[in-house]
């Protein structure tokens, strides 16, 4: 939106809705608000979702972590707490015990993302986020008046040769946004190669690696690779517990080289002044128990990759050519394309698939709006990709997911 | 700070610290992290918290509203939730039924401010604080860019009178904020004929007033007045469990008028997603126990009531006239100025204090920046004043605390 077409400039001089500032007035894409709507009526089968599944939620051993929060911690536990999180919380996540100090708690990954935008970006900073990306992290950069700078993705992440192209013909980001492990709406895996990559170009460019980190420990297949944070301090790691224990809980956690540490928390200090002293005792209570972790985390890991398998093979079984997907490694997402013989779009598959009973999201949704910020390299083909979630139905109904999938194609061929 | 004294303008180019955007270089004053060090010494009587009492913190009750929260709910409360909150916690905190739609839960009272500081305030837009004013209130409105103007508050709140004068020469503010029930750090309550002259402000000129009521349910003397939202379209109204309840949940509420829902919600979509599902459903649940709510409010305004008086008597009695203040009618906070007669600072004071075993927070740390805004009217006698908080010790402490703040003032006389 541009001063131009502000609706703002026609309403009456009274309207109060003349007091909200530019991004107060900002309107945000409907798509995905009217997906839910549809993923809510009775019979739908919904791979439109981006949450954990309920059935392996920890319930039992929440109530059992309250019980001895309370009982442990007294009043402390329902107390003002410290701005960068509880110690024993702090001391669980971080990567190595040297670094227990430059953890902050935040109230999810989300916070983190927002805090960072904050204290890194000023309004018309270039940010780069990978086209397609997570829709959470554009509105965090967008609401700080950033420039999205979308550099295009495949099958191993974030294309690091464009990058390097656009930092060759002057590109001066502030920061670039990548989710290195089975991305949200990919399901893509950085590369080795493209992590050396993308940590060097940063070293000699001088810009902020935020490497958001939500699905990692959900890998079913293949075997992890080192963190980017592990090799820069231009390098933010962001982790939580949203995907592994519990997203109601809003507990996450960021990384900070030094000297982002004390702006992150003057900045969370000012926006909540701490996260939930009662969730994060929780989760601490449930991540020192390292069985219990194991064993639920192998659980999610089978779960889902079952899933996964599920809904790939019948793709491939069911779908007749109609779909390709690269199998992602892990995490919740798969990201099908529409075989380009088919000359369909997400958007038209989406339009006859919510009345046949399966939601998805379209891969339009994905990415820049409208006029907004700028594309470097080649095109995507996110109007031919449908985002998958697995996380939620079971095989036989990921299954009957997949057919309506099918009929829904097949009515707009 | 301005451009011109930017200390990154002399850091060396490969310095990170560079990255940082405006707002994540401000510094901010020390002056109270350095007196949490100080309380933190054993044998410290600090009169300087802004916390509740630990001891009544509902321990027990918090307990069996997890419990039965986790068996009713099952994973729904883990699970992830509605940016604008839950459903059962919104029509409990509801001023009427028929603004249940018009409440947005946040996570904590800080994180409304942060809310409308973004949805209304561009940089350079002028908000009106009272001078003194909560200093949460002033990092929310500063990380924005917005131009603080002090307007000055005696004990019957906000003086509407210079306001008025202010807007008659031009000031335009997008909004004026207030605590009208014993603010903090003053315990001032505003009055009826100034809840009057405000609400017909800003319906002339055309502000929002937000109206931030942590303490209105500690009363514990005099009759209650009814709030500003109640009169005009203009106002916001935030509530919180921090006070009454448990600081530690980060438990809050914004009562919004229509126009102001769509984009208040849309930022809290960006910055954490929604609150903690798991404290948003425990405070519902001891919310709707109105059983126990009435006794647990009746205990804490007893208890405060009692310490208030305390801390007031032993400034009469033992004070011999070094002190002066006007005893708070509920809240927190008491508002002791120093008597002109003895010639001394607050700072002064406290430099004495500290070491004698006496924590408080003085007057000068409430207020603008040095350089920052602006003040219309006559200027405050902050420098004059100590904000004492009564909440965290009993009768016997607060005397002895009171024995050693007389012996810290007659060492710098």
């Amino acid at each position: 939106m541009t001063l131009l077409d502000d609706p703002l400039d026609l309403a009456p001089p009274n309207d109060p809705a003349r007091l909200l500032s530019r991004h107060g007035r900002e309107a945000t894409s409907s798509v995905i608000r009217d997906l839910l709507d549809w993923t809510r009526r009775p019979g739908m089968l919904s791979l439109a979702g981006g949450i954990p599944a309920a059935e392996l939620l920890p319930v039992q051993r929440v109530g059992e972590a309250v019980d001895r929060v309370l009982a442990t911690h007294g009043p402390a536990a329902l107390q003002y707490g410290p701005t960068d999180g509880e110690a024993t919380l702090r001391a669980l996540v971080a990567p190595t015990p040297d670094r227990v100090g430059d953890v902050v708690i935040t109230t999810g990954s989300q916070q983190s993302l927002d805090l960072l935008a904050r204290v890194l970006l000023d309004p018309g900073d270039a940010v780069v986020v990978e086209g397609p990306s997570y829709l959470g992290a554009l509105s965090a950069f967008r609401a700080v008046g950033a420039r999205l700078v979308e550099v295009p993705g495949d099958a191993a992440g974030l294309d690091t040769d464009v990058l390097a192209a656009a930092l060759g013909a002057g590109l001066r980001p502030k920061a670039v946004y990548v989710v290195p492990e089975f991305a949200n709406p990919t399901g893509a895996t950085l590369s080795a190669e493209r992590r050396r990559h993308l940590v060097e170009l940063a070293e000699h460019h001088r810009f902020v690696i935020v490497e958001d980190d939500p699905y990692g420990a959900l890998r079913f297949a293949g075997a992890p690779q080192a963190p980017l944070a592990e090799r820069t301090d231009l390098a933010v790691r962001l982790g939580t517990a949203s995907k592994t224990l519990a997203p109601g809980l809003r507990v996450g956690w960021a990384t900070l080289p030094g000297w982002l540490r004390g702006p992150v928390i003057r900045a969370k200090q000012a926006v909540d002044l701490h996260t939930s002293t009662l969730d994060q005792l929780v989760v601490a209570d449930v991540l020192e128990d390292e069985g219990f972790v194991a064993g639920h985390l192998a659980e999610l890991r089978a779960v889902y990759g079952r899933r996964c398998r599920a809904l790939v093979g019948a793709l491939a079984r069911l779908g007749g050519g109609r779909f390709e997907v690269a199998p992602p490694a892990g995490g919740m997402f798969a990201w099908a394309g529409l075989h380009p013989s088919l000359g369909v779009t997400a958007d038209e598959v989406l339009a006859s698939a919510l009345p046949a009973g399966v939601a998805f999201v379209p891969g339009s949704a994905f990415g820049l709006a409208a006029g907004e910020g700028e594309r470097v390299g080649p095109a995507g083909d996110g109007e031919h990709r449908l985002r998958l979630c697995f996380a939620t139905l079971d095989e036989a109904r990921l299954a009957d997911a997949v057919e309506r999938l099918v009929g829904a194609v097949d009515a707009v061929r």
